[in-house]
């Protein structure tokens, strides 16, 4: 198969290796991981099964290499490159583009046993973070403003600076956490407040995902699943959110479509009366971007399969009081979810 | 004028206000700001002379309102839609889209006073992030790993997490200060080496940027410009460059060309000879972007004028050895280049 990458996840998942100013060609048996000078050493060093072309201008160095192969069609993902760049590359070439939208996606909705591995260290990585980042709160956190509180939360979930998080953590205190990606705020926290923290790492550029609400009690606080909040309210919610959670992990299977899975979440958080207030999708993919597929909401129709990994975060979010959210990555392993 | 934009920072340059998923409208004097629900309640209250307009399908709003508006032609910036977006827009519309590249950067060469304000604000931000990095690296720099002494500058440069940082800081010592975009390693620090370090802040989404080469002297461990290397080859290089650089920032003048400001630098350090190992341009320009036009490079023949805001920022890079960069943001004022 012919196909064109700019993306640097999806070139990453090709080759084992990748950086900011690259085109990549596959055609046929044949791989060509076109960059400029600053990256070809490395290139060479770490670049899998592929030729390593250095070039300063990447799209002259692709029709060349298109023309001299003979190329009469080839695969490409229409947003993975502007409209500037696709007309260049097309100009002057007798070649049939076929557009197929989120191509590497689709590619990666399966993960290997490699990958497993890769996305199983940074799910444990990230409860790392998590788990001194509870320990800071404990002793530290009483009076801290979520912007003092996300700058921990950074750095506990960086491994003080040593990996990248996979995205900006989210720490938001009661109201704050009514917003589902609240920015922090000079909001401080205070005894028996509810804290929602969603933050993950990434491992080998694999991305963990996580999120916890906790009842801040300094004598013993933590992000265990099980937290009893003095607020009744909170409490209820609460309650209702985690076992929305566990029964949609619970009774994931593979063979279910994705809209199955997020509909367990859904009924349940609507049942008990709160439906209007679960205004996202129950989850998403993990891999080597933080929202890759499956999409688990209520119309994708995809099968559920053995090796797809994704999110389980059905959340409720009482709009100026405050909100819930609890979330696992999950992966399908002998038909079933399982916490990653 | 007709325009089109995508980009957050050049519609923020517009109204005052930008979100992660937005397209922009100016229609002659008719301004359109298109967004999903999530944004709409903030867009209302803080874009500034535009009409919000929610959609769960941004592309669909934009072709209505622009056969509403009976429009026959707007520019877009070709590398500012992917072919996708493109495709899509203009699909079964008869209007002529006109292609013009780096359209808002051109837009926004020369900086308001306004803008002048929030740039210093930032550089001055920044110059406290390294005055605190500083106090740290000499109490507790001693042995510390690069990547522990990055993750102190992007404490110090982000003020503890209140602000965002230009982008990821680099802290490179000796040999890996050779390369002009090093990652951080477990390199450690110790007495006498030489530790560049290049970190800048944003303050209302403006950036700052700054590199600073210094002696690590931990009984007076400081980013001035003033430097006493034990070592002499770092001190006869690191002369040269600071030469080099207080030469260009003096020397520059409104009505010269970008491309004459360059050559300041590049002569300075040419005759002194190590032209070959000066591998970059001599600065950008910063802005909203943390490359931003003027681009002071040996080929751009642009005008300097007042009120443009760009590095100064030449290197030597010895490989496997070491590298220098010294880099000030400074800004045209009475015709003359004035640090930041």
């Amino acid at each position: 198969m012919n196909f064109i990458l700019k993306n640097e996840n999806a070139i990453y998942y090709e080759v084992n290796f990748s950086c900011d100013n690259v085109i990549f060609l596959n055609l046929g048996s044949e791989k060509f991981f076109i960059t400029d000078a600053r990256y070809t050493i490395e290139a060479k060093e770490y670049a899998k099964n592929c030729e390593v072309i250095e070039s300063a201008n990447l799209i002259e160095s692709v029709k060349e290499i298109l023309k001299k192969n003979l190329i009469k069609s080839i695969t490409f993902d229409p947003n993975d490159f502007t409209f500037f760049e696709y007309k260049n590359i097309v100009k002057d070439l007798d070649i049939n583009f076929i557009e197929e939208i989120n191509f590497s996606k689709t590619k990666r909705l399966i993960k290997s046993d490699y990958e497993i591995k890769l996305l199983k260290k940074a799910s444990s990585l990230g409860k790392d973070g998590f788990k001194e980042f509870a320990k800071y709160i404990k002793n530290s956190g009483f009076k801290k403003s979520e912007k003092e509180l996300y700058f921990n939360a950074y750095k506990f979930m960086s491994q003080k600076g040593e990996l990248e998080t996979s995205f900006n953590p989210i720490v938001a205190i009661n109201e704050n956490a009514a917003k589902p990606h609240a920015l922090p705020t000079n909001k401080r926290l205070k005894k028996d407040d509810l804290i929602l923290v969603d933050a993950g790492v990434k491992y080998k550029r694999y991305c963990s995902d996580r999120t916890c609400t906790s009842v801040a009690n300094f004598d013993n606080f933590n992000f265990e699943r099980k937290q009893t909040f003095k607020n009744k309210k909170y409490q209820k919610i609460y309650d209702i959110v985690l076992k929305a959670q566990e029964k949609s992990i619970n009774e994931a299977r593979a063979g279910m479509k994705a809209c199955e899975i997020d509909k367990i979440a859904r009924d349940f958080i609507s049942q008990a009366g709160y439906g209007k207030y679960f205004v996202h999708s129950t989850g998403h993919g993990v891999g080597l971007d933080i929202h890759e597929f499956p999409n688990i909401n209520s119309k994708n129709e995809l099968i559920i399969e053995d090796n797809m990994i994704f999110t389980v975060e059905p959340g409720i979010y009482i709009p100026n009081e405050f909100g819930v959210r609890i979330e696992d990555t999950v992966y399908i392993k002998n038909g079933k979810a399982e916490i990653l």
